[in-house]
């Protein structure tokens, strides 16, 4: 790879992209873009600007991507209701693309040659950002330190800011305990003392929601109206999508909703083993599938269903701005056409359930299924021929063992 | 039809059955066999004894078929963390092929030429019941006398009753608020005050789980050993398998653990409600991820997930007894012999989760994912490649979409 | 069900639907509408306008179908590469729902109760018709009088027509030695002498292809133009869709392609063996082929490969109106945006096979896969990476393996 | 990587694996033992024995691998009726993985550390002998010369053997005009002239079949028995697996059966192009689906055909050594048990077809499906409840949507 010229890095602010604005014009003689998001990780911006001012950045973006982000990303992704290996919510995969969108789409903008990125060599997430960024320019050259420089210790990194006045705040000199995502959908922990899955996580990994038994004594009924599959209104306020992901966290980390503590398969082939916070992804989790329940028909249902787990892995993978992605995209959305209606979820100590559901495009016919007389709704002299006719193949086969035992 | 000679009646005791068994009698002139399954409903069978010998049954099979069902049924069906739908751990389905099983092997051995069962013409268990006979035995003739008969309305079973001298007793009079269907691993409840989903279920329906308002106010943990993906010893106790799942329906019921309020699809059509009771299943599915995930390879894993929905959607609608159930079991079972170690889960008012699992069998490798150094484990620049090949079909695209639109 | 008071005939003009429609005027004291569509099947349609009057048809509807056929049903099709059973191009299944469809639009403006077709109560054809009906008005009635009549034999067949004056050919007072479908897409033959799957079909049987034997022993080369995976022109010569397919028939016809000789598995339940004729649908299907080849991405192939069994099963048991199958829809037009360019296809003796294909889309790229310099476009080192990032976890299986032996 | 101290190289006695003998020995220092195979390519081995003498290997294994090749890997396969993006028998990927065993055993038994292939770094057959070695064997060294040497041209290599008196033949001076690849199963070609996919393939590129056009004018019909899913015999007569391939290779090329130009979708992310000749396997799929047609039931059918299209993927991509693939092994030999009987197939021209079959295990009734009167096998009436409760649910859907229209 020829040296590039000038670089769009994602840039938090914190200490280690710092350390890789400083590197990448260090080694490369090159400018650097810089690239803030807030995608709800809850901390301030401002002062990454003036950092990326301090460090000697070219050019410096800043953005409020909250309501792009659960709008075209978290929103599309739950109406599969994707669990990556049954349930992992997906908070960091679903980030990653639009983070390299933006930074490629800037990098356009300031005729760079190249964007960066803070992630290790050994995660999921450098896989997602460069993916994502080769998807949309195939011609864009990636630069990820982490792969490339030799500060191979928190010795060498330490000095490495020393050597280049970049501050180091007190509470970075020593390690931190784990490592720390988050969005507006969840915060992630992994790493140091979550590194023994026979171990459990102790409390104060947890940052986003109380612990179940700290939560209120008394449960909290919450009414989540969908239309077209997605969250529209809570407790009958109409909301935009960050807003309602915003307001479902705070009542599932008051309720303790949404804690994970998983082993995971990284696509790079290792398991490693992470604890997830999604309180509102958990609940509105939950509710779509309350609402799906009395709207989805059983065959949209089932095929949903039984596609999910690939969606999931690709959107875990990296995959989000693929040609595959894009069709069960159409597939999941095509289903979603008359969900919509209100479930009424129960937060409770660490649990969310839905309790109560209702829809004017309900396919529930209280008509055909009840005990009592349904006028002629339903024939149950069909269930004869139903059952006969399905039995069929198995009656030959039956047979046919009878016949070769003989 | 022609009619049957000699029936063997699924018999539970209660008033439905015992009419049945009267209407057979009275209907066809034939002789009734009645057959009596302990599944672990947590009702005496010995007075079914009494009353089908009243009845006039020409032989009473009264059997203890637990152990049986849990390690022939629901233990092979965890194997592959069933869900159907998302939700629903399976509790009637997967009752009803071994009831079916034994009806046809006391056919066999009885030399009648019909079964017979107490199931409606608008549920899933009469389709259940017959296919697994029909597999079972392709000439064997299944009578449903819900589907048959004219005794339509509960005032008419009564009249029919009476006529016989078949004893009601007083709290069968009136009409059951719901319906109860019971066994090891579930208790389900359906119908009547349930009929409308829209409407939260009361708390009288609950028969098998305290509330979770109700549960101690302090977390259990509970250890859960696994061999060859099966459950064999609760904080390190082997026990057989029956006596594992009423131990962990005992620990879930005390923690409200396993409670579902869910609208499902039927196969018959229709959408039906009911709530679902399943504690220590519910504890089980949980464990049995807990220990899949650091014994599970992922290209295993991703497999059995994709194929999961169809297993279930199989068991649900009956075909137990069928070859594609067996070849996704073999499939399933291939998976799970290395599927060995223990999990621990917290149990707190309606919540199980998992919060540790160790093996022998692990395959969580802490040197290759350790964000200390790994000693070579893992070489970093391999990522680099892996991206770029993953990506270049991508980026083939991206160039296309660029080349079209000039 | 009420006897109807107007029924919609679907009307070939033959002998068994000319019973029909006068066994439901007398039957039911019903009006009869007929609706007769030409979708290719190669008959001459006006002598059924006649025949209609003369039964006594309150209204005659005779409409050329062809296009509606071709475009919305033929072509979405085979944008899947359907094939049923590994091998079946579904040329029945894809006719029926068309023809509901307009029955049950006729039904509708004229005022009708019910439709009522040809089918017999063995077959995969009544299930078609039926459902698909029901998809589109759920309160139509359907008659199928194959199933409720008493006209069991081909004598009492005749009886009737006799009786009511319906004129027999004198070619239809024996009985055909098969059952024949056909359309613009294919012929079908069954039953009768092609019953015993161990007997070869004699040559007799086929009626649309010539034997590959006496077709040319030149080959013939053909090119296929698609846009957004349909076929466009032939040859350079920009058709119509019912042109194309119909050119492409007369092509195959010639050159004795698109035989099929199957035992397949029916919706009922049965086996059945047909011999299936679809000249023209075989070379599309190839070339359709042909052209994804170079034009659609791996990861959009495989996944549209994986969904196609369902997709083709849907269609098979007459779910072309589902959600399910709309879904399945979404997903595959998705695919195909870019799914354009010319193959050729040679001809020859029963075979059709691809032997060109280019496109101002194509994905593939000699620069990346020459055995020549490729000037940069690929680094092979690249692949060091990718295998060991791919190998990592069987690698840990395969330690796990070693160590648990010892 | 650290130096290899003892290399087992895989040795085909021809010029590119020669020089690679040669430069494992100048580069690493190390020894070479070479390891020969007779998979059915239809070479003579024995000068390879002298060349690697001569070359200074310091072991040397020849080893006829034809029967296992056949019995456990192309039929295991065959069962599956896998195809590659639905048209390639994936004839080198199959044989990849048992060259990649013996290698390892070899190893093993040599105290190797290394083994070594001829392998390019574009192809997919990298990653097919890494990825199988390194699941074999997860301490294994894979050395790729064509991945670290530098000789890239043709010239290079030249002098490399003119530098070590490799004995260069006179026809391997000047670039062969495409490259081939070939055992019992298939001959490959690919690159040079067949680079472009918009240009026919020459006639001389194919090598093991005659043209269609060459073909006898008398089609020849060939009837071959199956057993557990795996034929046995050929027109009556037992034989060995191998010479069961054997002997078809024989019938299809002698036909021109089995010729497949294909641009298909390389693992590493490239579109290439391949000439493949699988004559005999061409007929084995057809016939396998035959006898399948009518003893295989159609749930396992559908099933099986659902799960297929990953299998080949799995086997193309390298992953014969998985989890995954032993996974869907065991559910595809699990539909095997009663896949028994024999099928009479065509050959004509390029063509295969089956014409009839016939088995003791077979499943079709013509009892049931019979047009003449089935003596009560088959109760029509049976397909009104079939069809109604199939509808329920489109119906709801209908009703819906009617309603929401209002």
């Amino acid at each position: 790879m020829t040296a590039p010229k000038k670089v769009v890095l994602a840039y938090s602010g914190g200490l280690d992209t710092s350390i890789i604005l400083k590197w990448l014009k260090t080694e490369y003689g090159c400018e650097v873009v810089t690239f803030t998001a807030d995608l709800g990780q809850g901390e301030e911006l401002e002062p990454a600007r003036k950092k990326a001012e301090d460090m000697g950045a070219s050019s410096i973006y800043i953005e409020d991507l909250r309501e792009e982000f659960v709008r075209d990303f978290v929103f599309p992704m739950f109406r599969a209701n994707a669990e990556y290996e049954g349930l992992y919510l997906l908070g960091t995969s679903i980030a990653r693309p639009l983070i390299s969108k933006r930074l490629v789409e800037i990098a356009a903008a300031e005729g760079a040659d190249a964007v960066a990125h803070g992630a290790t060599g050994k995660g999921n997430d450098q896989v997602r950002f460069e993916i994502a960024a080769y998807a949309l320019n195939p011609d864009i050259k990636v630069i990820a330190p982490w792969r490339e420089w030799d500060l191979t210790s928190r010795t060498k990194l330490l000095e490495f800011a020393e050597q280049h006045q970049i501050p180091v705040a007190k509470d970075k000199r020593g390690e931190a305990p784990f490592s720390v995502d988050a969005n507006l959908l969840h915060t992630s922990s992994e790493g140091k003392v979550l590194e023994d899955p026979a171990i459990e996580a102790p409390d104060y990994v947890y940052q986003r929601t109380v612990a179940p038994e700290d939560a209120p004594d008394t449960p909290e009924m919450v009414e989540i109206t969908f239309e077209r599959g997605d969250a529209v209104a809570i407790n009958g306020e109409a909301m935009s999508p960050a807003t309602i992901l915003t307001k479902l966290n705070e009542l599932g980390g008051k309720h303790g909703v949404g804690r994970l503590d998983l082993v995971e398969n990284r696509f790079v082939g290792m398991k490693s083993r992470g604890i997830y916070e999604t309180p509102g992804g958990t609940i509105l989790l939950e509710a779509h599938r309350g609402i799906e329940q009395i709207t989805l028909d059983s065959g949209a249902g089932h095929l949903k269903d039984s596609i999910m787990p690939r969606y999931a892995e690709l959107i875990y993978n990296g995959f989000w701005f693929s040609p595959e992605r894009e069709m069960l995209q159409a597939l999941i959305d095509k289903s979603q056409e008359q969900v919509q209606g209100t479930v009424r979820v129960k937060l409770y100590k660490g649990s969310v359930n839905t309790v109560a559901r209702w829809s004017d495009a309900s396919l529930y016919s209280e008509a055909h299924v009840t005990f009592e007389d349904d006028a002629g709704a339903y024939d149950q002299t069909d269930a004869q021929g139903f059952i006969q006719l399905n039995a069929l193949r198995l009656k030959l086969l039956a047979a046919r063992a009878r016949r070769l035992k003989k």
